[in-house]
Parts: structure tokens; C-alpha cells; sequence
């Protein structure tokens, strides 16, 4: 089935305890487009680009199946760029500089060759934005997810609110579903936030996997364990992108459906940590990602008797 | 089959932020033999206890098999006394009061009827004490696990360094295991701390479940999402204790079978918080293990398709 996606592309410069780079692609859309592209196609891209965007970028993705007519490219504009540095365990970071660019005129058009996707990703974006989107599709689509981040709860909580009662899912990580919710328990948080409107909720724990919850149904994914995760950056998008490429595929969206699309989702997350940016996400092959499912499969399988 | 339980039988005082009780029973001792006891007996407890010890305690326990002729008494001892604050994250706690009493003075005896045991769990008690039991075992059992702590590795590492080298499986929690091995990466200090002597490996990371390393192997087991922890105390002795009790029912210790152990540990543990000291594990039914092992399975089963 196809699968829009709307997200940012990007420039990144990393540095994390093992490594530092000045200028990689990147971009919740990259992300995704990446992670979700081994599941399924066509894949309609929405975002908004400079002239300086790398025509090689959009081109291999183009391979891959993903259209760019959605795409905006302001000509003489830069495209996004955001700089960060990751601490020592990982799992917080410093951002260094945030340059908006081309995005703080991004208003998205729909294209009409976009209309009837039945899967549809909004990136973390303004609340507004994500709304946009929403009002251009002219069939509600079978399955819409999101992602935010705490800097929305901040500055556009009431847009916030108007976007989640829009959605089905919603994908925060543990800290942000705390400040969403104003509970610290997670099962508390899960149930204030579905309350807003998303009828599933999935919270991401980084290296402490993932929480799927729906109608008084809770489902715990591992994350696997890893010798080193070298740059955590994009892996949340590659996530979203695994999981709902992965329904797209199968075409379902059943709880036990969504079960295991959290599984390729975190698949797909461990992936993107091993190397810089997307690099690692470029790489791998149909049968690196089954390998790597089937050992998230021996990670969680047990049998009492 | 038997287990030989090595552990304390205690008083404590506890205070959560969710209420406060200023003497209840408890030591690891006793929580690994209420949720042991559950599946498997006789259970043969080595420890020491004063004068002040309820009478009714031990009788319950007996009732389930649990032996005492390995407790000695000291009539006008006290038992151990710890006293402990929870704070708002239920993760990280403050001793208020540690009152060693008969402890102090611990040098267990094991009793000819015990001998013979093929499971044994070492508490957390000093290294010196868990050697000095496992010296008296006249045939190596099947299966021994031990638990330790933070305290030791300071002031006790040597003696620490022969009892790793002499176990089967070490049970520790995340911070205790990034210790102990001196690595902030978990699947390095599993490394590291198998290579010091235990085959197996078990790092428990309270809301975010436990890992199983053995052998180039991984097992995650999820922890059960709950609305409030009301008291983690002796989660982690409930744990054990469930997990060696299944084994020794089953009479088996492959690592398909200590994968099970880990979720009956888990399943048990989630009891245990769910009100002050030993409570809640004194009034569950074995369908109430049963219902709660079951949530385990729906809470981490998947299918890819």
C-alpha cells in the first residue's frame, strides 16, 4: 500500500564519544523514507529543501521507490541543518545549533498524485503543520501516526492538542509521554495521552526497548542489546519508518499486526546506531534485515512448561 | 528437586512514597522462599535469626516445605533490622538504618539433611559466607546462583573474585554490573563478568525488565507495566527466587528453560511490589501465577509475518 510521509531533509553534523562529522544528510523524512522503503512502495515524500540538497540523496531513495513531487525545493534557500552533541551514555544530547532555513516557510502542498495513500507518517513538525496535511487528504487514510517532541508541548500545546485528536498513533519517547501526560508512571502516561485522542500509543525507552499500548492491551519490545551504539541520531524516525512501512507491506493494522511491526521498527532502529547518520541504513540488504529480525525473535521467545 | 536457600531472615522498616510501615518482615531469605515455594519443595533454609523472630513466620514457610534446621537461633539476639526510604522513582532508595544484630556473628552450619541439594541460591550476604556454604556441600549441585551488591565490591572484592569463581550464575542489578565490571556498555560488562567465573548472567533492570547472557546468547524478559510500584522492596530476592524454584521443578537448566525461570522470576517480582514487605506474596494462589505469567506471554508474544 502506499505510504506518505511527511518529514524534514536535512543536514546533521554529529559528534558522539566515538566519533564526529561536519555535514551528513539527514532528517526525520530521510530516516524513515530509508527504514520504510525495504517494506514497502511507493513512498510520497512531503518536506521542503534547499539548492544546496545533494541530487544523489533524493536519487538512490528515488531507486527505492520514493517519489519527491511533494518535495519543495527553494532554490537559492538552505535546507535545515541541526547540530548536535551526544553525552556519554547516549541517551542525552546537547543541541548545538538549530538553523530552520527553508523550513520556517515549510507549508506542505498535497499534491494530487499523493491523494488515497492509505498509511500516512507525520515526522516531528510543528503541530500546525501536521495539521495541514491532514485537512489537504481527501479520504482518510486507514492508519495515520505521529511523532512530536517536548519543544511542542512547550510552545504549541493547544496545536498539539487539535493534531493528536487527529491521529491514531501516536510515538513519543519515556520522558516526553511523562511531560505530555504529567504522570510519571508510564502506564498512567499511557492512558492520559490516549485519552487525547490517539487510539495507540507507542513509547520509545531507547536501549529499554518499546511500549505498545491500545484498549487495556500492553505490548513490552526488547531493544538489542549492543556492544556500542555509535550515533543514536534518526533512530526514533528509522523506528516509525520500519513500523509503518512494515503495515504498508502487510496491509493490516490489527494489534498483532502492529506487535510486530514494532519488533521491525526496532530492527531497523539498531541498524541506524552502528554507523554515522543513515550510512548503515544504505547499506544493509532484505537479508541482513530478516537476520536481524529473526535475532529479535530469539532475543524475546521463551516457552513456559 | 531440593533447594538450599542461603539468605536472611530480617526485620525492616520502609517507607515509599506511597506510605510507610515500621516493622515487617523481610530479608532475602524470606522473599526467595515465599516465591520459590510456589513451585517447587522441600526448601531448605541456611540463615540466622534472634530470639525475636516470630514463631508464626516460619510456621507459614513450613507449611509450604520450607525446612529451618539450618536457621540457627540466637535466643537473646536480635535479628537483622534494615531500614530504607524509597525516593519519587521507586529506582534509587536511602539506608536509613542497617542494625546487623545476630547477623554480624553469621557463620552458617550446614545440617547433614541438607546435603544432597542439587539447587542452590547464595543471597546477598558477604562473599566469605557464600564460600564457607558452598565448602560444606559435599557433591557439587546442579545449579548454583548467587546475588550480591555494591558493598561488597568495595570492601570485599577478593573474597568476591573466589565466590564468582565457584557459582553458575551471578544476579545482579544494571549499576551493579557496570561496577563490577568497570563497563558502561551491559553487553561488555556481561562479558567481562562471565569471563570472572559465572557461565551465566542475569542483569536486572527493575521497570525495564532483565537480561539472561549465556554463551554468545541473549534473552530480554519485559518487566510488567504497572499503574504504582507501592514498595520495591526484595523485588529483586523475589526474582531469585522464583527463578531457581521453577528450575528446580522442572529439574532442568538449559538455557531454553532458564529463559522461562527469568519470566517466572519476573512474574513473581510484580507481585512483591504490589504492597509492603512480603505481603502480597503471602496471599497469591498458584492461579493467580498462573493469570500473571500469562499476562507475561500476551505482554511479549509476536508474529512476523
Amino acid at each position: 500500500m502506499s505510504l506518505l510521509l511527511v518529514g524534514t531533509m536535512a543536514f546533521d553534523a554529529l559528534e558522539t564519544p566515538l566519533g564526529k562529522v561536519d555535514r551528513i544528510i539527514g532528517g526525520s523524512g530521510i530516516y524513515a523514507a530509508w527504514a520504510a522503503s525495504n517494506f514497502t512502495s511507493p513512498i510520497k515524500m512531503v518536506s521542503i529543501i534547499g539548492g544546496d540538497f545533494p541530487d544523489n540523496e533524493t536519487s538512490e531513495l528515488g531507486k527505492r521507490g520514493v517519489a519527491f513531487e511533494g518535495v519543495e525545493v527553494v532554490p537559492d534557500g538552505k535546507s535545515f541543518f541541526w547540530s548536535g552533541r551526544y553525552h556519554l551514555d547516549m541517551n542525552t544530547r546537547d543541541t548545538l545549533v538549530t538553523e530552520l532555513n527553508v523550513l520556517a516557510q515549510f507549508d506542505p502542498k498535497i499534491p494530487d498524485s499523493y491523494q488515497g495513500c492509505e498509511f500516512v507518517m507525520l515526522g516531528n513538525l510543528a503541530p500546525a503543520v501536521q495539521i495541514s496535511v491532514l485537512k489537504q487528504l481527501k479520504k482518510r487514510p486507514k492508519l495515520i501516526i505521529m511523532d512530536t517532541m517536548n519543544f511542542w508541548m512547550d510552545i504549541a500545546m493547544d496545536d498539539l492538542r487539535t493534531a493528536l485528536g487527529m491521529v491514531d498513533l501516536l510515538m513519543v519517547n519515556d520522558s516526553e509521554a511523562r511531560q505530555l501526560s504529567g504522570e510519571h508512571s508510564i502506564v498512567k502516561a499511557a492512558k492520559k495521552i490516549r485519552e487525547m485522542g490517539p487510539k495507540y500509543l507507542i513509547i520509545k525507552k531507547g536501549e529499554h526497548g518499546a511500549l505498545l499500548f491500545y484498549d487495556g492491551k500492553i505490548f513490552s519490545a526488547p531493544a538489542l542489546p549492543l556492544e556500542d551504539v555509535f550515533d543514536p541520531t534518526g533512530a526514533g524516525d528509522t523506528f516509525a519508518g520500519g513500523f509503518i512501512g512494515y503495515l504498508a507491506r502487510i496491509n493490516d493494522i490489527s494489534f498483532e499486526s502492529m506487535k510486530a511491526g514494532v519488533i521491525i521498527g526496532s530492527a531497523m532502529a539498531s541498524f541506524c546506531v552502528e554507523k554515522f547518520g543513515p550510512t548503515r541504513l544504505k547499506e544493509i540488504s532484505a537479508a541482513d534485515v530478516d537476520g536481524r529480525v529473526s535475532e529479535f525473535v530469539s532475543l524475546s521467545n521463551f516457552e513456559i512448561r
